[in-house]
Formats: structure tokens, C-alpha cells, sequence
């Protein structure tokens, strides 16, 4: 209970700066794009990450006092939330019974586009004559995808509803959990203390077990639904939360609940309520397994998507995440260290066209039969390596395996390779989809 | 940096238990009101104020983490935040136009409601035989109103526009601004350090003049609106921000961003990026100025409750309270130690006793123009002390002047109004609305 009120005055002031420092920043992303008469779009979440980059790197960094602990480890739950409910909000826009169809072509991306930087960045280190134990961290760590940064350039181009969106975001999540899969080989390998295997094995099993799950829960609910029996249970839950309710203070009794009345919509929470419990939920049992928050999140959302015409939930947490996601993209950015880097730069440089290049081509692979200009989409959507990939140079550096300059390199990797994707993810998908999207971006607006 | 993936998990996992509790505890409320045929309402705030009790003081506090220091504070900030943007959304539902007829009214209920429990805090522990120093900051203990408790209990019974509701959230601002004055002057007074008088006047000018200042500037935006003429700058803005981006995405190139329409509403979100940003701003500066957070926090809705027709956000911010707010009353509970207070249950009792009649006759006689009926409502909406009441015991205490026992005296006392108040204003609330209060419940949610 150490945090002093002047502390909280502070947090909220870094609250403020940084909000509209963020907001500020989206809008000239916004006119240089207009200005440039959208040939050159600029994604606002560019913008974020530089408001980022120059906070964590001039005077402001110590003057919003960002360098106190307590100040950091707020903001660093906060972000977390953020990214989050935007991957629900993701899951929300890709019900169960879309993903299913890109399920096959969704795998193949995801194991191209694990093994082949995998055994890139290996064979990388070893030729630069690091040892077996460390170029298989970096191998690791060029894995799994972060899948958060295309999913805000995708919600902003509002493509989500795009068969290349939703391989992307499906890719995503099987490709963490087979990051999971080879950190905790590569783990145990290290180790090499047999033992260990029985545990490693659980881990493993425990997360598909998880996942398949979820996707077999979605699958049984979509199913139900098209049957016309809605899922055992929700009729009842959703009669005493909701309509009872609603009934008892309309004038005429009856029910104005309908989540297709934009008055219904306003009206009623518990859509809400159970989309944030369900999220939180998910989000929290993901981390425990090992697997990032942001999987269940996603499921959570994949899951609730089917109940949208009962439990309208979309615009609401469309507002929070306003208020939220922009502090995840801006601490991507502080995060960057500008002198830390210059040590390991040529190095770094290489590991980072690797990483972009091994993803290009073995997910683009993966997609190739949708014809290439979707391949080029999924191939760009699957470059950032964000958080994933420091959580496992992480735990090489504090196994004593990944020596301090290789885990600045593999920093350098994945901070880029996040500022890379959105700028040609946006170039392929304008390519493809340039007079479409902007009827879209109507549509969706109604 | 310190805090690990695993804490972050825990983080998560607790604002899902925590939420989906105050959910639940908020529905039983709800049932047991109509069990009770709306005779005793039982507001869903003390539920949750009781999921809080159950989790301090339980084996749930360490099985959920709540002990540790890096949980504890994300809570502390995030608990504010709720309370803050509660008081952003009482703030744009009271309009300095609204204000400005009840002020003088406010301000005798203020005057009251100050002078009265000072001095009857103050003679008691003289009485008792404590020494003055330690009396005085007893007395200024029992001034300030902590309101959030209140707005909330108002906000659910849809009574936000009645003249009570407008003279308890003035007089609760007005009355903060008094507290701290009365805190200065005890602070200096118990130091007798007569070089520290020209900084407690400054400090005491300052917190007024912002307060004035921010009065001045709705009375300014309140009466340019009226003439017709609008706030200078804000057209612009607005054209720049919403209108023209609106044209440019509508088909039929005339704007569509009207607050009027539920589309418009959802269409853009200019009016909640500048309410989060004017309400985070004023909420810090009124925190480095001695004041609550919460003060800004009203100010700041107050001044943008005059722009609801060009940027609307009551509906967007609603949507993130219905997440956060909770948090702050379940951490109120969290805060009760009831091993502790059986020491000093005895004096405390008294305390709280006193405490309450003397809010309830000095603010009741300030309202008492507006016949018995209301009187009885502004002096039960003035009861809940809340964290004010803790921050001026925390001060004395750290300046040696108030004793452990003491401390847990006033602790007892500031949770004890929190407690009462809910059930008292509601029954006087529903003693003189009770029939218009339904009808307003339903012109609320058209």
C-alpha cells in the first residue's frame, strides 16, 4: 500500500500527457496520409509507437517520472489490459464459424512460419559461431508472432472481415502455441536434465488441451445456433438478467431489449458484464498455462461473438478500448533504447531482415493457394515478434544461456520487425483491397 | 520494471474474480430489493463495498495476491481512476447553468456542514481529555465530504437532476476547498511555526483560485451558449476534428456526425478523447493543488457538460465506469480491518455518532428553504467522510500529533459514514420521489 497520493497525482498526469500525446500523434499519421491523398497510408499506431520512442528517450522519460517503479509496473498492467481487449475485440469481429474456414490454410502458415525461422535464426547464430544451447533461443524467439500490432493496422483499415484477417489472426494463435511447444523443447534441451521431459510433455499438452478445447466449445455453440437451439442455458440466463428486467421498467410491458435497437443496445450491461468476466477469465487461465494473455483473449472473444445477438457488447468495449490500447502501442515504443542498440547494430540488422524475410516466405508459402497478392498480406501480417520474442530471450538471459549482448539483439529484432509490419501490411493490403476498403469503411461505419 | 509475467497473470485474474463478485453482490442487491417490494432499497454499491470486506478480511486477500506490493498499488491507481471518471459523469450530468442556481444555497450547506462537525469534533476529544493539537485534526477530520459514494448511490437511482442532488455534488466541492483550508490552518497552527503561515495561504489561494477560475470559465461557456454564439475555437476544432473527416467517409458528402443520431454517437469518438483529456488534466493539477482528484474530475465534466451537443460522451464513458467504477468501492471495502477496530470501538462509535448527526443537522439546516423533506436529503448525502477523512488522520499521524489509537478511530469513523449513508439518502430520496423516480428511471433510458 506504499504509493503515496502524490504518486497517484503523477500517474494520472502521465495519464493525460501520454493520452494526448497519443491522440495527437494519430492525427498527423491521419493528414500526412491524407496529404500524401492515401497513395503512402501511415497506420495512427505508428504514430503511438514513436510518441513512444521519444518519450522513453529524452528528458520526458524522467520528468513524467516514468522511471519510478511504481509508475512503470501501473502502466505495464495497464498496456497489458489494453492489448488484451483489443485481441477480444479482435475475437469479437471473427465468430468460430469464420475462423473454421480458414482452419487448414491457417495451420499451414502457422508450422511454415514457425520452422522456417526457427531453423533461419539457428543455423544464423551457429554460423556466427555462437554455441548450440544460445542460437537455439534465438531460434525460439524467432517464432511466434505478436499478433497485436496487425490486428490494430487490420481493425483500423476495417478488414477484419477479410478471409487474409482472419488467417493472420488464426495463424497467430497456433503459431504461440507452437512457440510454446519449441521454448519448452529448446528449455529442456538446454538443460538437458531428462527429467525434466515428463514436465515439459504436461506443459505442452495442457496448452492444446486448452486451446482445442476452447475451438471445440465455439465449434459446438456455432453449431447449436445454426440448428436454431440456441446454447443450453444462455435462454435462461439471458431471460433473468436481461428482459425480465427490461420488461418491468418499459411502459407497456414489453421487452425492448433488442440489441437491434440502438436504444436496447445502450440500455442494457449485462453484454458487458459477461463479455469482461469471460475475457478476464480466459486471459488470466492462458498466462498460467504459459501462453500469452492475449490467446485467451482472443478465444474469449472468438467465443462470445456467437452470442452478439443476445448480448450486444461490441460498441462498449469499442469505448474502452479507445481509452486503453493507445498506452500498449506507446509502451512498445518506450521501451526502445536508443543507445543500447548502436553495440550490436550489424548483428541486430541481420537477425531482423532473417526474421522478416523467414516469416514473408514461409507464411506467405503457407497462404500461396489464395493466390499472391493474399499471400503477400499474410506473409507481411505475420513480421512483428513483439513481446513473445523478449519473454523467451527473458528466460535465456536469466538461465544464464543468452549472453547480454545477444538478448540486445534479439530486443532489436523484435521492436523493429513490429515497426516494419504495419506500413507494408497496409501497402499489400491497399494493393489488394484499395476502392473495396474504403466502401468498407462505410459499411461498417452504419 | 519489476514486475513479472506470472503478476501480471495474478493482476488479471483478480480484476476478473473481483469484478464478477461485485457483479453478483450488485444482482443480490438488486433481487432483494424487489423481495422487498422496493420498500427498503439496498443500492448494488454496498454490495460491493461488502465483496470488499469479504476479500480484506479473508483468506481470499492472500490467495488472490492482494498482500503483495506490486497488486496493491495497480489497485490503489486503478481504484482512483474508477472514482474519478465516476465524478466526470456526475460532473456532465450537472451544468453550470444547473450549478449557478443552487450555489448559494450549496454554499450555506457547506459552511454548515464545515463549521458545525469542527467544532463538535474538537470539543469531544477535548472533553476526553486529549490535547488540542490532536483534537484539531480530529475536528478536521469530520469536514470534508468524500462525494463519491453519494454520486454513485444518486447516479443508480437516476435522481442526478433533482435540486438536492445538485446542491449535495456543490456543496461536497465547495466543502473540500474548506477542508483543506481547515487543514492548513490546523497543520500550521499545531507546528506553531509562524514562517510556514505565508506558504499555507498560498497554498489555500491557489486551491481557490482554481476552483473560481474553472467556475468562471463555465459561467464564461454557459452565457456565450446562451447568446448563441459559441465558444470561440470550438467550432474550429470541431470542424477540423469530426465534421469535415465525417463528409469526407459519408456518401452524400453532408456530415453525419450529429449527437443526435445514435450513429453520429458511435461514429465518432472526438468528444471522448478531449473528455478524457480535460478530465485527466484537471483531476492532476487538482491533486498537486492539495485538492481530491475527484474535485477536478467534477470540475472538468461540469465544463464539458456544456458541450454535450457537439461532443457527445456520456454513453462511451458510461461504458468504461460500468468497468472501472466498481473497483474503487470494492477497494473501499478491502481497506476494513475489523480485527482492528476492537480496541477503540467504544470512542469510535461515539465518533461516528457525531460525525453523522452533525452533517446531518448543519447540512440539513443550510437546505432547510427548500422545506424538510430535502433538508433531510442533503444532510444524509453528507455524511461519507471516505479517504478525506483517512488522508487528514495519515498527516497528523506522520507528524507525531495524532496517536495510533486515534488513527484507527477516525479509519473507523470515515468507513462507518461511507457505510450508512447508501440506505439513509436512498430512503429519504424514495420517501418524497418515490413514484417520480420510477417514471424518471424510465425517461432516463429513452
Amino acid at each position: 500500500m506504499a504509493i503515496s497520493g502524490e504518486d497517484i497525482g503523477i500517474i494520472i498526469l502521465d495519464l493525460a500527457v501520454i493520452f494526448t500525446m497519443a491522440k495527437v500523434a494519430g492525427l498527423l499519421c491521419e493528414w500526412a496520409t491524407a496529404a500524401m491523398k492515401n497513395k503512402i497510408v501511415i497506420p495512427g499506431v505508428i504514430g503511438e509507437i514513436l510518441v513512444g520512442v521519444i518519450l522513453g528517450n529524452t528528458l520526458l522519460y524522467g520528468a513524467l517520472n516514468l522511471d519510478s517503479e511504481s509508475t512503470a509496473q501501473f502502466f505495464e498492467v495497464f498496456a497489458q489490459l489494453g492489448i488484451i481487449f483489443l485481441l477480444f475485440a479482435v475475437g469479437l469481429e471473427t465468430p468460430y464459424s469464420e475462423l473454421s474456414k480458414v482452419g487448414r490454410k491457417a495451420f499451414m502458415v502457422a508450422l511454415l512460419g514457425v520452422i522456417i525461422p526457427f531453423f533461419a535464426g539457428y543455423l544464423l547464430f551457429i554460423g556466427l559461431n555462437y554455441d548450440s544451447s544460445e542460437a537455439m533461443f534465438v531460434g525460439a524467439a524467432l517464432v511466434a508472432t505478436s499478433v497485436g500490432i496487425t490486428a490494430r493496422v487490420i481493425k483500423d483499415l476495417h478488414l477484419m472481415n477479410s478471409v487474409e484477417a482472419r488467417i493472420i489472426i488464426g495463424a497467430a494463435v497456433i503459431d504461440d502455441v507452437m512457440g510454446l511447444i519449441v521454448l519448452s523443447i529448446v528449455i529442456a534441451m538446454s538443460e538437458g536434465d531428462s527429467t525434466n521431459y515428463a514436465d515439459t510433455v504436461l506443459t505442452i499438452m495442457v496448452a492444446i488441451l486448452f486451446v482445442v478445447m476452447m475451438l471445440l466449445l465455439g465449434s459446438y455453440i456455432s453449431k447449436t445456433k445454426k440448428k436454431g437451439k440456441p446454447f443450453p442455458l444462455v435462454g435462461k440466463v439471458n431471460h433473468h438478467l436481461t428482459q425480465k428486467k427490461m420488461r418491468r421498467s418499459s411502459k407497456d410491458g414489453r421487452s425492448v431489449c433488442s440489441p437491434n435497437t440502438p436504444e436496447g443496445r445502450a440500455r442494457t450491461h449485462t453484454g458487458l458484464y459477461l463479455a469482461l468476466i469471460l475475457c478476464l477469465f480466459l486471459s488470466a487461465i492462458s498466462t498460467f498455462l504459459g501462453l500469452a494473455a492475449i490467446v485467451g483473449a482472443f478465444l474469449a472473444g472468438m467465443l462470445f461473438a456467437e452470442f452478439q445477438d443476445r448480448w450486444f457488447c461490441k460498441e462498449k468495449i469499442e469505448s474502452i478500448n479507445e481509452f486503453i490500447v493507445p498506452f500498449f502501442f506507446v509502451f512498445v515504443g518506450i521501451k526502445v533504447d536508443i543507445d543500447s542498440f548502436s553495440a550490436v547494430i550489424g548483428i541486430a540488422l541481420i537477425l531482423t531482415i532473417v526474421a522478416v524475410a523467414t516469416k514473408f516466405v514461409g507464411c506467405g508459402a503457407g497462404a500461396l493457394s489464395l493466390g499472391k497478392s493474399s499471400a503477400t498480406i499474410v506473409g507481411s501480417g505475420m513480421f512483428p515478434r513483439g513481446e513473445v520474442a523478449m519473454i523467451v530471450a527473458t528466460i535465456g538471459l536469466a538461465a544464464g544461456i543468452v549472453e547480454d549482448s545477444v538478448f540486445g539483439m534479439v530486443v532489436f529484432m523484435a521492436i523493429a520487425t513490429t515497426l516494419i509490419s504495419p506500413p507494408v501490411l497496409t501497402y499489400f493490403f491497399n494493393k489488394k483491397y484499395g476502392k473495396i476498403r474504403e466502401n468498407n469503411l462505410k459499411a461498417n461505419e452504419e
